[in-house]
């Protein structure tokens, strides 16, 4: 898996969360070792199906991130992780994944996006079960971490 | 969403745990509220992409029964969710939606999986985000509850 195929994932993530809620994500240093695993309070993860690889995806945020994200957005903070956060998580793998789907596609890379599916519940981790290899990228902001996490097949 | 779409799901997961881990699950009541929330220690998500719909699957353990899952396949057993544990949860996941996709697939429902994901910590809930109903089915067993939900999109 090259760099290619991963720049679209972390470029979308940082777009859509700058243009959605107003927060710059700085990447940290990518982290490849096997035993680095995904951390966070809530996180969405989605399934990719192509002709030429599959893989997943997946997104975590702190309790602290999550939360100011909706308060940017919706202009009110919720007390905890609710419904409405799991619905904008969802919403925002959705829109990553859909992001990183056009701009690989304009390099002849399709894929099917499955539905987004959100786990809450702190300090989770996700293990990503595929057979190429993994990049986890850290993100700090001025709210929190996130974690962005994909794999894919061997191509 | 009908029953056609859904027994495959079921029927697969009771035939993996019993052919595998000689495990027998007993099929609890239904849960289509939407409140409810599919609840477990290590859980197995995989997400589905077909010409005529997509959804996801996850199947969720209390960390007793996946640890003496373990134990009934391999003949020790682990002290906690480990990576071998992950790996076996990872693995069941597929083969149960393989499984589905087999049945499926001879009344003329066609989907492809994507890569399996597994998350683990203590009591996490899941939420599947997709429009079509959820079907979220407990199961007891000797060793510990475990859950299934599926999820498509409207038909």
């Amino acid at each position: 898996m090259n760099v290619e195929f991963i720049n679209p994932f972390l470029s979308s993530l940082m777009n859509v969360l700058s243009t959605m809620a107003q927060t710059q994500l700085k990447p940290s240093k990518p982290m490849m070792k096997k035993s680095e695993v995904a951390k966070g309070d809530v996180s969405g993860l989605i399934g990719m199906v192509g002709p030429q690889t599959k893989g997943s995806l997946s997104i975590s945020f702190d309790e602290e991130l999550a939360l100011t994200i909706m308060e940017r957005m919706l202009g009110e903070r919720p007390d905890s992780i609710n419904e409405e956060v799991t619905d904008m998580v969802g919403e925002i793998t959705n829109m990553v994944a859909g992001g990183a789907k056009n701009l690989l596609g304009e390099k002849g890379y399709e894929f099917d996006m499955a539905t987004p599916i959100v786990v809450s519940g702190n300090n989770h981790t996700i293990t990503h079960k595929c057979d190429g290899p993994k990049v986890l990228m850290p993100f700090n902001s001025d709210a929190g971490l996130a974690h962005i996490e994909v794999c894919f097949d061997k191509l």
